[in-house]
């Protein structure tokens, strides 16, 4: 795997993802995670575009609750990077202590009885099926 | 897999916990997921406790957030039952067609970025580590 | 995907392997799964020779046992075919009601407390270190 | 993150569960997912209990089975931490080298026949449909 | 869940988006995903773009060897909607039944041997750390 | 868990597999991977055996296809060595550092998709269910 690209050396559609990176969060610093996707520059730019259309885009559900969303699925998934990251990025937007240690017992929690509900075979109740 | 046990046949250790979830969710319905557990009491008992404390106890995450937390692992580990109850849930205490969306926007976002980390091998920024 | 193949319409390589699945189950009786993979005779065979291997082969763990992880993993992953398939073969080796409770119990608080050990960070015990 | 909370330093809630787990386990040490849970003090007594529940309590299965079962779940799902710990607890409780590699072997071949199942479309067997 | 949204209703830019899946496929049938993302058009838009430049874009890998990673992915996350689409998919671009087998025979032993190497805790090989 | 085995020190079953492994790959280099599962033997030998039919029998797909699938899996399941090693090997076979970037945008991309289909509750096409 080639070095990380830092902003210094980027050119081309590399800069021009990441100087829209520092204009959208509003700081100079460039997350590894980006850097290192500079090696492949059309998933750079696709993935940022997902990442900048549900992040900070217009919506009703409000910057925490993004993060704390994003956050949830990555503990699931075991990414060590993403939990790292997305962790701080809660904490910048609000999240306590409290808010972290209840989100992780939510997820656990969910963990379990998502096995639990295939495991037992349980069927859908018919209220839930237009759901 | 014998069948669901309904409230009115249910006894003992069963029937307590039946009582507390008509109590805590302030509803005589009980979902089918909790009919299926109740062929093994200890384990609805545990259960039941463990999604009590994290849904319904007191904490600084509102009941619509501590919903979507759960729709968010549900969606990513591809859970039908738990996604049709805990969307049913989430419109419950307030979801909207948009807040949908939106969290399935970045459910599947985040699930993309987790294989990218991965993938690309990306370093924990230093910034992140005592995070 | 074409039909399922059955044991009369068979031939060379897959009546080879329905020969010895026959043989090692003591029952005429071939499962869907086996009948779908006879599709690719190579991936039949090579499946089974593993299946066989480590639920037949001798060892230390005795049948029950064995079907109990396989039927673990199965909920862990909620593989439908493969829950249903495995709690039969558990029953037909002597599980209980209680025994699939107890299970069931276990993995649903295994996969919680997965999520929360990533969740939390957890730093391995310089005991476990060696285990 | 805080630190691992030790228990000389515990109070209330958390010193409490810690003196149910030296109880329990008949052991002095409490393992880091311990300390690190008590973070958030609701998470570690729920967790405690279920894990209690489910690996103290009475039953069926003996210790060692519990431990791997829970084992198995904790390799599927690729949590180093649980994957150390309870390969340590199942050790403790009887489990030998060859127990070992042939718990493995299964928790591979099972995780190879999830994925078969799945991409052959296996339709159920009618006689496993009322398993 | 509301119902799928049709093309004739389609409006704005929903209408936008189907015109070019359309026009990239070149059919102007249009899958139930898109009809069913309709129902929250940013989702609809970044999933398509995304989907659009990995599958459509300029690349040097061929369109079906692009199908067949589409495939391996959906097979090991149990996705059922999208095991069927891109099998679908695969065959439309030259997949025959017997590259479905052995794909499917590779997915199943990548399946397995990820737990394995997880399970007995390899180490990453020196040559491999550069990799 | 005991140490890797080296070829040297190997003998009987083990020592059988590592030839053949050496003669199957050209190489007298082992990975750590059999170095490890050697320390059971027959999940070694099973193992092996496998690997060698899907990756080295003969058939449609072309070894770098193969090798490509087995990391996307890989990079799925966010396992590290074998992302390590299949990466590796994908390059020996042919994998430039722009195929790798496009495989890791179509891996994103496909568990991103995955999600929404599971999350939309999406019906499967007609003309997808004979497929």
């Amino acid at each position: 795997m080639p070095p990380l690209i830092e902003y210094e050396e980027s050119t081309g559609l590399v800069r021009e993802v990441f100087d829209d990176i520092r204009a959208t969060r509003q700081t100079n610093e460039i997350n590894n995670f980006w850097k290192a996707l500079a090696q492949h520059p059309p998933t750079l730019q696709q993935t940022w575009q997902s990442v900048k259309a549900v992040m900070s885009g217009p919506g009703e559900l409000d910057p925490l609750v993004r993060e704390l969303i994003y956050l949830a699925v990555s503990v699931t998934n075991g990414c060590e990077y993403c939990m790292a990251s997305h962790q701080a990025g809660a904490v910048a937007k609000g999240m306590t202590p409290g808010m972290l240690g209840e989100l992780l017992g939510i997820v656990g929690v969910a963990n379990m009885t998502n096995r639990l509900a295939n495991g037992f075979h349980v069927p859908i109740d018919d209220k839930f099926k237009q759901a």
